[in-house]
């Protein structure tokens, strides 16, 4: 009972990165995840560098604490098991669009009369009722149909360019963990179940236009889209003489002070500087200024200048860098454990604190393809004879 | 009672981006938000394009759903009146780090006896009882610190850069809700309440990771850090005749006909890019070919091609071509409401859909600064000459 969520029970039909992330972080949290797979497994089990077959990093970084279950659900035997195990269960969650779950069986209204108090959760690309709601999506395409990739080519004042991260995935993957657990919530105080269906292009479009509406706020707009300081060209790590550097002077003593330290008590007279709606206005020639400056010396010069002018400022670290990073070392962010099959692995930490409930990330390692079929069936019922049957027919694989 | 969280009382002291997000989407979902602003309000009041002072844009896209309380917790009786506030709370979440938590006197240890079922959240920038916990955080400092803006510039083969939108206020705004959402279910469960900590560089290190923990997913590391595909430099909406597109085909079929329709029968032969796995590894020269063969058509040829071929595709849309976007609009994801003061304005939708609760985008419009002060501090159970002793003190501001 280490987590919130000890005691949930949920069916994990998702796979790529979206839905797995949001069902692991459910498992940190206390949640029995059976993560059940088509036989074949899940692709990510093939992504990134690997000790052995099916258990790659991105799947080993998107599946612990979870359960493998391979089931081929294609099969009558296969979806009745399915059923089976709905029956106890508390949210069904997949990314599979309308016409697939229709052909397997699937869907809200087949899965009800079951378990009527069941949450059942959809993260697809578009909204299934919209036009769009037959289109496959990717991170990349919603990257591209949401507006982020026109944004960095606005900041960059070029080409439109992706996020080099599965952002979009894994936006809509916390979204989704939100949408479930506000259901989980009103189920606990009304015991009504429902169904909820969160869309990558929808999560995208309101999450990108929460700055950027901007001048679209009103109608007539007052101007165009786009927060003006996010997009300034001139917004980024600043070289130094050695690295690259952070710094995000703020207040009008956070700019008094930079122009102190800079030798250039000259500028803090400078009215187009003087106030935060001054200095708004002249956004560009001010960071521009930060741009001229801060060659001058080393990073480490300029980190320790800003830290005792009480300035905010950060290093830029590689990802390499995080692993040797002091505060993240001082309560092992990163820790390594051993898998039972794979050997020493690196594991990331829960990033929230809880005071009474703190989860756990290293309570089931990993799983290899069906390492858990037939403990989770017998689970629920199922005699051994028919768990057996179905193995022999290529229903079940049992990870052997 | 319309949306899950119905019924839920959250006393919100957070500003700027990141708590704002985590609370209106509470809002939107049925939750009663009281946003105690200390006098001279959310400084987010002032930022974007404004038809009337403390209304700018992006207080009103963060601000919907919320009653505004302004309550000077300096002041005694400032505090007393939070202190009343909190005996009916659910929720408490602010922005604050430990040292003015401590001198307002409103750390949990502070507010746990008043409501021991109490849920207490703060979203601050570094885990409090680590070595950053004393400093401050902003969106674009912690892009640089957790790997993201070095990830932009392995990408670009250049120098780090931002991503141009709130990525970290708003992921660390998502797992906010998700911890806090957790740390209710457990309540409704146990009647246990608790402190949840949520901490930016934390939250967007272990997001990062997911995909990019690459071959440091082992010990010792199978090779560096970073998501090969994600960092391919021609991993990019790509240029046609008129514009950009993306698509991304995926699968062996999805490439061949891919090389089909571009009238490249010849490479659908070729040994490298026969099946994922040597597609894998020839990644870069794979979209290098996509670079070469996209400018020959328009997007509008290239869109309609890839769709009729089911070639996973989308276009590259501006901000302000969403607004336009045909699935968008077949449910008024956007729509035009009458703010009371501010004239008509802009509003997005929901992104998830709930079958039975689906929450309301415009219960209340976003509140001028103050406007609710009385209304809250009535309903607490305060008496009404008290309240206007504190107006008449500078405690309170009624919004006159």
């Amino acid at each position: 009972m280490s987590g919130p969520l000890a005691g949930l029970r949920v069916i994990d039909l998702t796979n790529i990165i979206l839905g797995p992330y949001t069902t692991q972080i459910m498992g940190d949290m206390g949640a029995d995840i059976i993560k059940l797979e088509a036989p074949g497994g899940d692709a990510m089990r093939q992504v990134g560098p690997a000790r052995n077959k099916n258990m790659a990093s991105i799947f080993l970084n998107l599946n612990r604490n979870k359960r493998s279950l391979v089931l081929d659900l294609s099969q009558s035997s296969g979806l009745k098991s399915f059923k089976k195990l709905v029956e106890s269960a508390d949210l069904v969650i997949h990314n599979l669009r309308a016409k697939p779950v229709a052909k397997l069986g699937i869907a809200y209204q087949d899965l009800y009369p079951l378990n009527p108090a069941l949450i059942y959760c959809s993260t697809i690309g578009y909204r299934h009722d919209g036009p769009y709601g037959d289109k496959a999506a990717y991170d990349d395409l919603i990257q591209g149909i949401s507006g982020m990739a026109s944004l960095i080519g606005l900041y960059q004042q070029g080409a439109p360019k992706y996020v080099p991260t599965a952002m979009v995935d894994k936006t809509a993957g916390l979204a989704a963990l939100n949408a479930v657990l506000m259901a989980l919530f009103h189920r606990e105080r009304t015991g009504e179940g429902q169904e909820v269906e969160v869309n990558m292009f929808e999560v995208m479009t309101s999450y990108l236009m929460v700055e950027n509406l901007w001048g679209y706020s009103f109608d007539p707009p007052l101007g165009d889209a786009g927060y003006k300081r996010m997009i300034s060209p001139n917004r980024k790590p600043y070289a130094t003489k050695d690295g690259y550097v952070c710094v995000l002077p703020y207040t009008d003593r956070h700019w008094q002070r930079f122009f102190e330290i800079a030798g250039r008590s000259d500028l803090a007279q400078d009215q187009r500087f003087g106030t935060l709606t001054q200095r708004t206005v002249n956004t560009n020639a001010l960071y521009q200024l930060l741009d001229e400056i801060l060659p001058e010396r080393s990073t480490a010069e300029w980190l320790d200048s800003f830290e005792k002018a009480d300035i905010p400022c950060a290093p830029v670290n590689t990802l390499e860098d995080l692993f040797n990073d002091p505060h993240l070392r001082a309560f092992q962010f990163f820790s390594l454990v051993d898998h039972p099959t794979e050997g020493r692995i690196r594991q990331v930490g829960i990033p929230s604190v809880f005071s009474k409930t703190p989860g756990d990330e290293s309570r089931i390692p990993a799983p290899r393809l069906g390492e858990h079929s037939v403990e989770v069936l017998k689970e629920t019922g199922i005699p051994e004879q028919d768990i057996q049957a179905m193995i022999a027919d290529g229903v079940i694989f049992d990870g052997r």
